[in-house]
């Protein structure tokens, strides 16, 4: 595996044009060679590209965190997938098929529960299949073009989420957010940290942002203030539990969070604690914004309490520290990766197509969410 | 300074028989010789006792946090003292006064803001003075007398509130608490675990208890579980921000907390977080306690926002990790140490004197606090 270091070229962008394109999470590197990661596992202490192209390398990458966020994984194993295919060597359509296969029972076991994974990964094949008897060199110029739509794609989703939370902010505004839908978690923008980016674009900067830490695994401290202040953007890390403190002390005017699963009465499931930002907020009279692409409406859900909740190993919360363990030998511990936020504690849900109030499923289906 | 271990008699406490005193913060060995006090710096890793008598020695453990939480600090300022002054050498009364309070000098040093260090040897100081002209060593056995007064009397409101706080307890309960206001603070029983140490010597031991991590200093996971634990306590972790999901879950249901200091209006300083737990209980509808010893409550303060709130170092927040920081270099930091729950949102404040309900200020007054 090959290495480049571009800590130079991030501090380029610290400051009002900072472009968030450039903390590209993945990108097809010019001359198609390669895929260019920024290695999430390494941040916020070491900011590095890893150049992958082998299957092995891609798998990893996705396996191992390097690459995160479920659009971003999307991406990646477009752009994955695109490259790998491209260097299958024959003319023949079936062979070419059937080692497309091949590849992509690969990457779809990089991370088994990944619904954007899969995703990606069957519109890719989709496009095989509907090629099929063309020349396998023009079949694998359009895995190169689809794994550019669903990037594309990804890219207008987050700015459009981006320009309609823009439109909630105003100048000298607080803003607090959970977790990490950033756009270290997209291909560019991120979802919570879209209406940021975009009020950076368009000349305003006279905003601050408080970021949760996330405990456990701490992807606010890591990651959200790790690109927000890269960005120039005024940031202020809290732990979760200040979150109170800061909001009774007047400092936060408008919460974004992202969101990995709405259910069609607007329950949202998100990572642990958002429930506890959304009930503080109320309690505070702060808005609370879900920042969700249409993708993660699921209409089939009547409320959250049908999305099922992962529960994670116990050491995520009793290790990870400096000298030893912080927790005593033996002690139970629940740690529950997401919780649910009721509908009722939500002020808007911001999709792509629109910002839906409640009711939500009727403001869902008025978008065409179906 | 020596080191005895004693872990070995630690593991004899786990389960139902478990007494509390055994894990003395602060005790005068049986011969008079020496301190006993629990490396509190050291936990949960390793159990260790260090042995101390000498002036510099009970210095460094009171500035050094192995006695930690106000109560605690007191018990030991003040058996400290009477151990240093029963070795000044000299018959004369005057003499004797001058070293004593040569000796109070260093000791109030050894914390500058903690208020019952000051109380506790100011206290013992009256003593020497009310028996003024009395033999040296008559006065000496005063000293020992009242530091272990000082120490009882903080057992004795202890347990009052937990009588008190084991009153609202039913079988099968799940109680939350928050930080540390442990039998590791005081001499024993703690305040917000009072109810719990007093439930088991009621032979109640058909509850659970969920003990918040509180970021960034670890006191719940650190110290808290440690000490449930110990005592055979049904005992489960959780981080900070998993407390709303808990609640929800309907796993809660009863929370107590201890505090530094309450307004005449109940408004109640304590561990940075408190403010959001009472937030989330109230929107979950489960009666949250602040377990208040009467020295706590500060009648000249009318409401809460008078309190002045410790910030601290960012340090505690981005760093005490395993590889490395956790945090970008340079991102700002809030950390404040401490928070202020509004009393509207406090069910009850239990002191050692009873059972305070709103209106506070009447309902201290009624009780004898002035």
């Amino acid at each position: 595996m090959r290495f480049c270091e571009w800590r130079v070229l991030i501090d380029k962008y610290r400051g009002a044009d900072m472009d968030a394109l450039k903390l590209d999470t993945v990108r097809l590197s010019e001359d198609r060679s390669c895929l260019e990661i920024l290695d999430q596992t390494l941040l916020p202490g070491t900011i590095k590209v890893l150049r992958i192209e082998k299957l092995e390398e891609i798998y990893e990458a996705i396996r191992f965190l390097r690459v995160r966020g479920a659009p971003a994984i999307g991406v990646c194993a477009a752009y994955g997938i695109a490259l790998t295919a491209s260097r299958i060597e024959t003319q023949d359509y079936e062979a070419f098929l059937a080692a497309f296969r091949e590849q992509k029972k690969v990457l779809a076991s990089s991370r088994p529960t990944a619904v954007n994974l899969f995703w990606a990964l069957d519109r890719m094949e989709r496009v095989l299949l509907a090629q099929a008897g063309r020349p396998v060199d023009e079949i694998k110029e359009c895995l190169f073009v689809e794994a550019q739509a669903i990037r594309d794609e990804d890219v207008a989703i987050s700015r459009s989420i981006g320009e309609i939370g823009f439109g909630l902010m105003k100048p000298g505004n607080g803003i607090l957010t959970h977790c990490n839908a950033g756009t270290l978690a997209t291909a560019k923008y991120g979802t919570a940290t879209a209406p940021m980016y975009v009020a950076l674009e368009h000349g305003m900067t006279d905003f601050r942002v408080y970021c949760d830490e996330t405990r456990p695994l701490l992807q606010g401290a890591r990651l959200t203030a790790f690109e927000l202040h890269g960005a120039g953007i005024d940031t202020t890390l809290i732990c979760d539990n200040m979150a109170s403190t800061v909001m009774k002390s007047g400092l936060v005017d408008l919460i974004f969070v992202g969101c990995d699963r709405v259910a069609a009465n607007g329950d949202t499931a998100n990572k642990i604690g958002t429930s506890g930002v959304a009930v503080l907020a109320k309690h505070y009279g702060i808005p609370f914004y879900v920042c969700a692409p249409g993708s993660t409406i699921d209409m089939s859900l009547a409320a959250g309490d049908q999305i099922p909740i992962e529960e994670r190993e116990a050491s995520e919360v009793t290790e990870m520290w400096y000298k030893e363990r912080m927790a005593p030998e033996g002690v139970k511990v629940y740690n529950p990766a997401f919780d649910v936020t009721d509908h009722s504690l939500i002020t808007g849900i911001i999709t792509e197509k629109g910002l839906c109030r409640a009711p939500y499923e009727k403001a869902f289906r008025a978008l065409g969410i179906e």
